[in-house]
């Protein structure tokens, strides 16, 4: 029930807030016996690190994570993993502003609110620095992965940038690492690199659409009704900062299609059950079906911009803003590498609660055909 | 853990199969002293209930609750409320065709790999059946939101049926309960009317989009990071059968938006905090502001269809399927009171956590503005 | 989160009240393919049953358990299994003394204090009635056990009545069965029989200590630190009607040894490790030895007397009160199959939770000795 | 579902090894504006430190506890609060015997072979040092009991060492800081001083029993059926290393009591029900009553003694083993103040799920009496 928690069998709980003495994720549950050290957990924070060209913020953190249990000689004992990131970069400056002042799109009024209380330094917990926690823990989960079921593959992808979609005629899963949006289409990378400088010049930002694909997931996975593969996917996308929409497959565009068109045929391959189509989205009643999973969100656009908006004070009064500091036109690029390492996590989860309740090894089903 | 389960103080389990005894939803963590009855449940399923008009399944089911447990003289006891209601329309026929072949769509054959056993009747588990008992909990969800929070509306209704969307230039509330759609825009409903008996008579079927907004819900509720409010209803709505998108707020549509367009200023109300708009639909950084939530979710078409789709059997032949019986052209009319249940009892478990971690009454928080 | 609920992957959760309906068990988690029928779930129900000698209540159900869902064609489906004992000896009958009156030792007054309303019809939820849920429960996971560990062997019986215990050197598995108090020591079982027939004469009741023993159960079962083996069967048997303390192994006598004495040497057997003394009661740090588990717990006495108490009424006026109606002189006596239904539904939970950590077939570990 | 979590809306996840970089819990569910600071958390570790007397281990830890996160300008926020204790005294030795033996009494084996990995330094994770943890987090629920229920006062101490238990006609509250075992009785401090030098010249240990008493707990904390205020208890107190038992109340000697002795009876008092007798311990249907919380638990003796005890390798030779090292002749002392801090948690833990469920301010309940 930790509301800071998520996952069933592979637990994750996220701590700290962007300008507190350190942040983490604290794991439980992860077999024993995996491989892992803090240079492979680093590979990933340093995919998501800010910093790196002009489309996302310059604060610039090391994000150095540290072990700080539950590894022994190298492997995961089967206790808790902690995993601590110090932050260093936490500039004495006035937060004035800020600190009485709401910013619309912002978490600042509803923590307020509830709380009675806000650690109002840089978003506190609201912070997209949370999610360099989620990444750590991703890291681990996908060290789980690579040791129990090696042939999962996850690849997260900007698909759209503001308005501008990418040409699926021009996809190419090897442009993936080679531009700053993770993007398969190399002309979309291109176009959107213009786009976003005269968004930037203008004080103003966009939102995206990431998508995340896992190949090589087996069949099987998933706990209906309300802990099914899907839901557990939505829930995961949806705690990520400023994400308004999950899509499983088809997604919103499902709603248009007819049944003749939806139904994802089915005929015999050589290794199992093969598929005409992927409208599911690789998920039917909330269980695997051995197709890539295919989810995809949308990311709304940064808050933090350096144009005036109006709000008010704590006080009530009638107040203008603008947000200065270091921020990303796009938060949606960052959100690619925390949108992997989230299904990493969630795949993990069901791996372990399908060899729960059913047994046998991973990927291994009750039921067979042919 | 339940997988069967959703909530996190009020909690909901459902159980039961299509085409077995009964099904039902066992609720614990109702506050006690609500009032209650059979009739009041009844309500609300007699709006799910199917073969009220032609647009909606010919299987007719009393769909008669029970109230086995938890409610003692008209008031819930604070102890568990088990709601049960028979299945008695369970025709004896022949099943023959879904025992061995797999419908495409369907989560026939995912249920088989995992399980190795499957119900084949109805869809057994995995059929819409199973939303009836979602439909009685969140009747009780509504009895104690009108005890607790009073203010507290729900309502959900269609926005798109195929490709046909409503025109907000329409909207009216008090259509929704005039057409069988549940739609706002009665030009709508009589366009949609004759495109589902187009649909129907050729033997297929179609995707929609259902809203839902609940109005009158305090500012303060959700759990930062993972029980968020929002990450909740996500997870509510992709649970329902056949739901491939969620969305919150300008949902899919916020990737577009700038962030000068898309952040909702803010200014001071004689009640409080007023925005100008509410793309965020009503949720910041996890938790409620007091606007209106607003939630959208896309229902893939009815699978099964009266048009032959290639399949394979058990034993993995090449095989065809037509699904012959009672079915919705559409089903995403009748996710429309299941959609409202979700939401009732989401946002009063919400209402039970704030007042667990932050006590006070009902839409009191600790942060006051002005 | 469900307070109703108890297990984490085999999940249990009660419902009902002593005069309501019905009551019953939603059991969530147990996996597929398991061999059931409500005549195997009636054999623990009737040995539960009162009535059937003159040391337990009078009270005549007949306990007749229907399975709702989740089991097809007798096998479970991995889906939740719902099963329902309707209430039929509700007697029509004054309940006007406990209306006003709160029971001294009951739960009457602390029911009333919390909910403001309760059931006071035979206890309602805090009834004894509620263990045949339990056994009900405990019947699937005894037939889950059967299917995935058969060495599995769960005996519960009765060490003492009042301040009579058994005599150890006539411990006879072979008469537990024999007699109305489930006891190892036929001696003991003619000495208390007529104990307790001047106890109920003289309208009086007693207290009992029961054991239950896990044989068969592998080593490596216990997920610590919180979901220990033994604080999940200390839980579990605390969570019983009446129960005031728990003991593993050796339990309070534990107190009083000196580590050497306490220290339970280890030798190599043919089969693995073996121990010359079992004080742990075969758990070492959570996790179990593969030694026999050993549990017990002591049952106050049954707080339903025909024996004149003080107490006070609604209103706070001082009163007497005597409780007529058909009561257990020693309610302990019942609770031995109902504690172990408990120890079958622990360690079934505990053998799913392991093979989802550790994976691998049911009783193999990861690492090895010898 | 966390296995290394307690608590249901005060979430408590302890994570780390007695010689890993560092150990703490994740405290996730704190009401926010709770004033906090590191030095009111290290009032409670250093009553717990050891090093202290000749009656606890020589280790000696600094055990400085620091706040990471969910703390602002020395108030709790409402985000998860990370509390860490880095290990200083990690000395660099020779850890061969335990590398490759088991040590009888310890969960060296079942760790083994769960795991198939163990961090055997200290013990690793079944190392008492993860009870520091625990004093942490105890320290933070004694805060936030202060603010919402502030006459709630929790107190542990000794009643039994080895054979030997206290004379309950010396009992005095005060003189329980006054002494080395946190004992009521001083003559039995005395003595026990004698005995334990004995044994510890011996080279040999002894087991101990505990009680903890919560006086001003506010009536109607508790959740039946399975999460009774007791279950918990016994839960919380069992997952304490070397715990065998666990009683409320009268605990085991309540089995030898009748009906009409056990029968705690009620008188109206000027503030509410008051009871002749505390049988009960405070708790009756899992509810407290508003009398004395009264809860005992044994500790089983340290098995890490200087006496030759028999034992197997890793390979399944035969061995003899002798503990070298820094131990106490009686874990229990440290208990003390390890079941004062779990009390703390699980009744902060209730008083949040009451009012979640019921609502109103600490202490209110809906009934009324009088």
């Amino acid at each position: 029930m930790s509301m800071n928690t998520f996952g069933h069998l592979f637990r994750v709980t996220t701590w700290g807030e962007s300008h507190g003495p350190a942040l983490g994720a604290t794991v439980d549950g992860c077999p024993p016996g995996i491989q892992i050290d803090e240079a492979q957990l680093q590979h990933w924070l340093d995919k998501r690190k800010p910093g790196q060209n002009k489309f996302t913020t310059q604060r610039r953190e090391p994000d150095a994570v540290k072990i700080l249990s539950g590894v022994f000689e190298g492997q995961t004992t089967g206790t808790p993993v902690q995993l601590m990131i110090e932050n260093t970069d936490q500039r004495s400056k006035d937060y004035g502003d800020i600190v009485e002042k709401f910013r619309p799109g912002h978490a600042d009024i509803t923590y307020w609110q509830k709380y009675g209380i806000r650690d109002y330094r840089g978003g506190g917990r609201s912070s997209a620095r949370e999610t360099a926690a989620r990444v750590a823990a991703g890291g681990l989960a996908r060290a789980a992965l690579a040791a129990l079921a090696p042939e999962v593959r996850i690849t997260g992808y900007m698909t759209q940038v503001g308005p501008h979609g990418i040409d699926r005629a021009n996809f190419d899963w090897d442009q993936i690492e080679q531009n700053p949006f993770w993007t398969p289409d190399s002309a979309a990378a291109a176009h959107w690199a213009d786009y976003l400088d005269g968004l930037r010049k203008e004080g103003n930002s966009v939102g995206a659409v990431i998508e995340v694909v896992a190949r090589g997931v087996p069949a099987g996975l998933g706990a209906p009704i309300y802990g099914k593969l899907d839901t557990d996917l939505a829930a995961a996308m949806m705690s990520i900062n400023a994400v308004k929409a999950v899509e499983i497959g088809d997604g919103m565009a499902a709603a248009a299609l007819t049944g003749v068109e939806n139904a994802d045929e089915i005929s015999m391959g050589p290794d199992g059950p093969e598929y005409a189509s992927n409208h599911a989205g690789g998920i039917l009643g909330g269980i695997s079906t051995g197709q890539d999973i295919v989810v995809r969100f949308a990311v709304k656009p940064t808050s933090s911009i350096l144009t005036t908006r109006k709000t008010i004070t704590k006080s009530g009064e009638a107040a203008e803003i603008i947000t200065k500091g270091r921020h990303d036109p796009c938060v949606g690029i960052r959100a690619v590498p925390v949108a992997e390492a989230m299904m990493a996590c969630v795949i993990l989860d069901h791996i372990l609660l399908h060899r729960g309740q059913i047994g046998g090894a991973v990927g291994e089903t009750r039921g067979t055909i042919g």
